[in-house]
């Protein structure tokens, strides 16, 4: 399945912040046929480093998409029966409107001049989106990670429009620890020089900076036992004896995915997105989580994995008790699984007959009304 | 309780690796009285970023030792019996030589010409310091963290010379993930141009990489817990609105807590000591734990903590069980906390109960023997 990535540019959009972004470029990608009724669409919201291209193969660069073994043919999306759409996400590097987009005012990418977003603005950007394809009501909005902040913030500001949500590893609100983790890679970006006060485009990406935030990243998305399992207390060259060059598997390991992130995103916007995610909180302008889940009409299936200590199953269990509080129709399970947070990308067998049984329950529904 | 520091040197140390350092300068401090027959010694055993200074006040600055709530009069290392030493670990910056310290042959300081280092070369260079106080055997040993770990290296390498020993929140060997949050620490400084490959000594030191690699360590130290009690979501100045100028608390917290690190610690210790904490295994010389551990003759107190996620209870029943299937005298507690790895400084009452009771019934024996 080879696909192609489209681009729609809308005239504007008026941001949280109160600033007009004019104009706007979204990236996306479709699997799929839309069905007549346009009742079969479903909306794949990616996590803090992905983008459009969700699932199969790139026709620019061959490369899978980052979801591929989920969406497609057969699989939990099933692309036999459904319309799968995913948008690079407002504030991204990989097609959408971002900060290093040209700034139309100046003609140059707009660094830190562009606007502060928010979690809101990414799904209002994607409902217009929807919106232009002439899709009155998704079938879903799934996704992992940031992704699952993304779907909720879709079930609670549009209920008309969704008509199940499934956020998976995800959580309501940034804990402490949370924003603290990203905190941390946002230092290191700006405590490198060549990050420039963001003004690094057309010479050196602050790429040591940016090396070392992906490095802290990957720690928190796997689990102590999977780094043991993967890694444990080998070397590199199979010495142990101490001396600084003779390096451990897993820092190794670390060092090559901080290094060969630099070539794939931007800086910048991974400075705009973790500020977008510590600062989303789904119940901050309803009066609290319970208020903002009533409004919801959707079909919830809530997902969390045993391992995952970065998004951990409390977080989860906070949104389904919100859910059963208000009396809506919410199914969760915690998947036992060794790859922490990666597990929603990797550990997907559970997953997958989940979302399946999930998706074919809920399109009888809706056919059905 | 006013305290100096005390300095003494050494012609020579030969270490792991093979170098022999000359001269060795090691700063200690004591507090309490040794007795006549020197059966009342207690070497305690800093952590990471620790120093001699463990308890009183200091007479140069007026700042209370790190362990100052578990020793003095009538606390657990109770001063008015026994006779506490500390010594600042080699490799340190805090008056024990290290990679700060002048290199004889160039009169420059050592930077990375500093030889590697392990826990086992510290522990010999402590042996050395009360084979100099004509102390022959140490009632205890006792340190939380990489303090814990010289504990354990101390009990197997000097079975005679150690009644009982107390590695608290510790391990035998680091796991793949505690090697991962050390690599990005000291990834954070060689990133920073200002290290300049360990020269910077008389010029600006790396204080944007030490400070983000500090930042790291902090939140490995707290728990989700603790940072959700102490920091929530607030923010800095109450306000909520989104913009990067509105600072969370924990983000506050976490930039003044790195600036400051760089005004008491040297960035080379940073990475000499994180890679001697990685490379230490300690079964790895003795044919593996069990085999290291049965040639222990000290009594064992190990403790742990429920929220330390950093050095979690099972790296802690290692040891114990290794102990007990070497029919070995071991004592084991976890004991409930909210402060993660924290807990040891901090969180002390339970932990001072049990040293104290530990450490008289030891008492006894020693002198019954």
């Amino acid at each position: 399945m080879i696909v192609e990535t489209q681009f729609v540019r809308f005239d504007s959009l008026t941001l949280d912040s109160g600033v007009t972004l004019a104009p706007v470029d979204v990236a996306y990608e479709t699997y799929g046929e839309l069905n007549r009724d346009k009742s079969n669409a479903i909306l794949i919201l990616h996590a803090f480093s992905g983008d459009a291209h969700a699932a199969g193969i790139s026709g620019d660069g061959g490369k899978p998409g980052w979801w591929d073994n989920m969406i497609g043919p057969g699989k939990g999306f099933d692309t036999d029966r459904y319309f799968v759409l995913c948008a690079n996400v407002l504030g991204g590097c990989r097609g959408t409107s971002g900060p290093s987009s040209i700034d139309p005012e100046t003609g140059c990418p707009f660094a830190m001049r562009f606007p502060v977003i928010t979690i809101p603005d990414m799904v209002r950007l994607q409902k217009m989106l929807i919106d232009r394809l002439n899709i009155r009501r998704l079938l879903a909005v799934a996704g992992g990670s940031m992704g699952g902040m993304q779907a909720l913030e879709w079930a609670v500001a549009y209920p008309e429009a969704v008509a199940c949500a499934m956020p998976i590893a995800a959580t309501a609100r940034h804990s402490a620890q949370q924003i603290a983790f990203n905190e941390v890679g946002r230092q290191a970006i700006m405590a490198d020089p060549d990050w420039n006060e963001g003004n690094y485009y057309g010479s050196k990406p602050p790429a040591r900076g940016l090396a070392v935030a992906r490095m802290v990243g990957h720690i928190t998305y796997m689990s102590d036992d999977s780094m043991r399992e993967k890694f444990g207390r080998r070397f590199r060259n199979g010495e142990s004896n101490v001396n600084f060059s003779n390096v451990f598997e897993v820092e190794s390991y670390l060092r090559y995915r901080g290094s060969q992130f630099v070539d794939r995103f931007d800086a910048n916007s991974y400075l705009y997105i973790t500020k977008a995610m510590d600062f989303f909180d789904l119940g901050e302008r309803w009066g609290g989580l319970h208020a903002a889940l009533e409004r919801t009409h959707a079909r919830f299936l809530v997902l969390s994995f045993t391992s995952d200590w970065l998004y951990p199953t409390y977080q989860s269990l906070e949104i389904v008790n919100a859910l059963r509080g208000r009396n809506r129709d919410v199914a969760f399970c915690e998947l036992p699984s060794n790859y922490g947070h990666d597990a929603f990308l990797v550990d997907v067998a559970e997953q997958t007959e989940l979302v399946r049984g999930f998706l074919a329950s809920t399109y009888e529904k809706v056919k059905a009304a």
